[in-house]
């Protein structure tokens, strides 16, 4: 497969997420943004709002290709160089603080037509941490893994908890998910060809895993107080996405297309100074839970 | 003057801008948390909420000592040496939207007794710019420093407006200020011991600026629309302050008390996907006005 296979698989991953999210939702559409880069290339960014289930959500294709701009050359060590970008990312923050955050990123880099890698990943930041959820998002997750590589799941479930990790806060940002870089069959003792049909598959098992967590939890009644709690955890991801996110950074130190970067952050957040949960409060059974190294997959 | 002698300064004048936003508010006091620094010193961070006026500001005093810590050493490429750092720092979020948020910041730093150096800065974000508060607010900033050097406005007003640039929007976060750091004499030609009063009469000039504004808007009618915007704008402060400022960055690297760094985050923000004001709204010309190098002196 070539680069420009790689793109148009990924864009027919967006369409079939688009039109599958809407169903889910049931009550607004995508309206979409055709964006050109200067410099080369572009994207197709898409965004949901006000619907039955998602407050906003955006699912974004791009693919761009150029010269590597200067900030990423220093970061990667290398001299001028042309390179190629495609990948789809999505983060959806839902009305009813029972349906958690969600956030998927499949993606294809190339410089220079001869070092290439995939990366990506998918991770759950619920509002409430519901075990039963967790772990079906977990073994979800292993599934699809477990199909292209034993050390697939155990690897980028590590990777997950240490890149989605709030450092400040010493909180994870949820409760992880897969995260994968740079992954090469020199890596993996995995072929192209399935690298790239791993995190094809990966694309395509978004919107079963989000619709079964949706629909366990969209009729769920809450309170203002739950409310609030929302708004407080849409503060941390707030937080991570503009402190430590890769792909954040990168856009903006790159001047990318600004409205599909900050797409991910959320409708509104609020900081309350110094906020501790009340002992024994589902608000601190959660924040007990979001640290490194839970095994998800036992509950 | 030594270092605790301007620790002693700066406490006191903690103390009076304390009290006199609360009688300035008249409503809400100040909560008072002490804290340590492991490693050395520690500090007094005070929050007002919920006033009349103020919906959260913060006014903290800290006098911290110790060995540097790695990310600064690095960033000052110094070896292990002591270090001493005392200051006040001050943001406002007020209620009313045509309040402007304010930030003050006086500092001192003291490295191995030999290199030292003060730093600081005042710098306004109104929600809605109104030209004859810009006029005052960089009046009377340019009266304190005239009072010290003819060369103290001009500079430290360019500092400001390269300073509080939020550069992936192509905005300022208001309408600027004065900043200056790493201010010595052999830099300014001004004595050490004016350099210090310099910092303490900004510190002093605080509370009558801020009096004004809040006066000359405390009382203005504001509608849904009015506080949308504010919340808007605030979202702006809230990537400024996450992505660029100076002071956040090196607390959260180097383990500093993170509800006290956090405390200038607004109580609540929001995120509206690419919004654009209406041609010719108050929203526009805020929007048109936050640029830098406008000269606000000749409003």
């Amino acid at each position: 497969m070539d680069k420009q296979q790689i793109a148009e698989r990924y864009k027919t991953i967006q369409d079939s997420i688009c039109s599958a999210l809407e169903v889910l939702d049931g009550g607004a559409t995508f309206a979409e943004e055709l964006w050109q880069r200067e410099g080369g290339g572009g994207g197709r960014t898409r965004i949901i709002q006000q619907g039955n289930v998602i407050e906003r959500g955006g699912v974004n294709f791009s693919a761009v290709h150029g010269v590597l701009p200067e900030p990423v050359k220093k970061a990667f060590t290398v001299r001028d160089e042309e390179f190629f970008a495609t990948g789809v990312s999505i983060v959806i923050h839902p009305h009813n603080p029972f349906v958690p955050i969600i956030h998927m990123n499949i993606r294809y880099f190339e410089l220079n037509e001869n070092i290439r890698w995939f990366g990506g990943g998918i991770d759950l930041t619920p509002h409430y941490v519901q075990l039963g959820d967790a772990s079906f998002f977990h073994q979800a997750l292993k599934a699809v893994c477990d199909r292209y590589s034993p050390v697939f799941y155990p690897d980028f479930k590590a990777h997950a908890d240490r890149y989605f990790f709030i450092k400040h806060r010493q909180e994870t940002r949820g409760i992880g998910g897969v995260f994968y870089d740079r992954l090469t069959p020199e890596k993996t003792g995995v072929a192209w060809s399935d690298i790239f049909e791993f995190s094809c598959a990966l694309g395509n098992e978004f919107v079963p895993i989000y619709a079964e967590l949706v629909n366990r939890n969209r009729d769920k009644a809450f309170t203002e107080q739950h409310k609030q709690w929302q708004y407080l955890r849409r503060g941390r991801y707030v937080e991570f996405n503009l402190v430590y996110d890769a792909g954040t950074k990168f856009g903006l130190e790159t001047n990318g297309r600004i409205e599909s970067i900050l797409m991910s952050l959320p409708p509104q957040a609020q900081w309350v100074y110094d906020f501790k949960p009340s002992p024994g409060s589902d608000e601190a059974f959660t924040l007990s839970m979001l640290r490194q190294g839970v095994d998800w997959l036992t509950y």
